[in-house]
């Protein structure tokens, strides 16, 4: 049985571990500790309950994982404590999932190279499109080259495009939005393209194998959008998404007018997309992009590709 | 370095050896030989040469190979000579990687039982819609139980569907679907829905984990469908589509009319689209379902699958 420590133990942490107990004989695998920002919790209950003080240091010390479970929320001013445990973990012969995308966001070459040196691995499909593979996509897209990618990568703002197209204005939309709870209450890092923009650095390096860092291109949100340009893009049949957009030069967020071939036309309300493009094909892939179940069974299918994959 | 015998050397098989040739090192694999109607030709060759006579199975004990690579024509008769091959091939060490529908879509579960018990492997991506991820989708979704599959599988019919759609008669659609490539001298079974059902039923084997077998469940095509059939949906908003579909009940082709909210609707043209639901969630994939070079990478992604994969 693989030893899990959980880092996080909200709505994703909890979920992860009512899946990993009805499906623990299939992942052979089990929570052995739990640690939040309130300590450390030995062994595996469904209610948080500290047993000892401590972060994820004395954790990993004290619970021994074979594997850390993020799903702590990002912190993108550096990263932390996520990214130093994850260097702790190579070090230490533990492999890391991880739903928190700030680390990768910040710095995925030198997080997956130190692993790679290390030979540790790194699931990281919940960090774009939850469980919708994205990541994992491409581990069944492999050899041929990566040409282009493009994304629907954040479903606040398609939801609130989707009702503009159909004649809501942005305020009552994102109030919907709200209302539905597929927006947060400070929707800032969704409306302004930062969510998009995290998420397609990490697709970026990932699948055309580049070193960007979020920060170093440019991104536009919805915020700017009148219901006019809306309008007038309808009028032409075409409709505007939020599209994350990156090749071997060009990387950006920017919203986009689309045309009724595009495959993306179609995709409205909170869904996600992506497209991949290598020198063979082109293929789509549209599904959730956010909730706790899509993003707790992400971190299920890495556990499970660890346990298939050399 | 990993010795191929190609099965086949039509359209297909030669770009695999194109693909192979390319991409030898992230293979780690070589042509060894390729067995034709023709004769065998030993080593690798871009023109095909008779180095001796004999079948399949003097092929085999010639070239001894690590995998076969079955890019030949699908029988429905019977699946000969491959079924016969893949389990010779079991027995003695060598793993199968198949682009032919025939052997798996009239015995599947017997051929992958046969594998698994003598430890060998059977990569199958290139049976249902090509290069684009379906069978290998699956390895990506793990663990949850599949609840419901449904696909646009066969590329000719979609495309006969969508010029009716937009007001081209079946007989002038299946014209232009033959001049463009998109449909055979002999349509019949892609018409009648016997492509559909064959595919159908490799991924319910693998995917729902039934038995069924061709035959066993009932398809219908596109040969009966009216203009004005198609101009009435259109009507209601909906348009006409060949639907496979499968649960742990029910298994049928059938043309059945979807909304604007479904996935499908949006699917047009040679385009071919498989929508996979789970226990946590619902995703869809789209790209092309057909055409040599995406039916060569399938059987390329299925060797490096084999190559990182336990």
């Amino acid at each position: 049985m693989k030893r899990i420590l959980l880092l996080g133990y909200g709505h994703v942490g909890k979920t992860f571990r009512e899946f990993l107990s009805r499906w623990s004989s299939e992942l052979d695998a089990q929570i052995a500790g739990v640690v939040t920002r309130r300590g450390i919790m030995l062994g595996d209950n469904p209610d948080f309950r500290k047993d000892i003080e401590g972060g994820i240091n004395e954790a990993l010390g004290k619970v021994k994982p074979d594997v850390l479970v993020d799903t702590s929320s990002a912190n993108y001013k550096d990263g932390e404590p996520s990214i130093s445990a994850y260097y702790r973990c190579f070090e230490s012969g533990i492999d890391v999932i991880t739903t928190n995308k700030a680390p990768l966001a910040l710095n995925f070459t030198a997080i997956l190279d130190k692993a790679k040196k290390l030979g540790r691995r790194v699931g990281f499909q919940g960090t774009v499109m939850s469980g919708t593979p994205s990541i994992n996509l491409y581990r069944v897209l492999p050899v041929a080259k990566v040409r282009r990618i493009r994304g629907i990568l954040n479903g606040t703002t398609n939801f609130i495009l989707t009702m503009m197209y159909n004649g809501v204005s942005f305020d009552e939309a994102l109030m919907e939005a709200k209302r539905k709870g597929y927006a947060e209450e400070d929707p800032t890092l969704d409306l302004n393209g930062f969510d998009a923009a995290a998420k397609l650095t990490i697709l970026t390096n990932w699948m055309l194998n580049r070193n960007v860092k979020l920060g170093q291109f440019p991104f536009k949100g919805i915020e700017g959008i009148s219901m006019q340009s809306i309008e007038d893009a309808k009028k032409r049949g075409l409709k505007m998404k939020l599209i994350a957009y990156a090749d071997d030069k060009e990387i950006k967020v920017s919203p986009m007018e689309v045309n009724k071939d595009d495959p993306f036309f179609s995709i409205d309300g909170v869904d996600n997309s992506l497209e991949v493009t290598n020198e063979v094909q082109s293929v789509t892939i549209r599904g959730p992009g956010a909730g706790s179940e899509t993003a707790a069974y992400a971190a299920i299918s890495d556990l499970f590709l660890f346990k298939v994959m050399k």
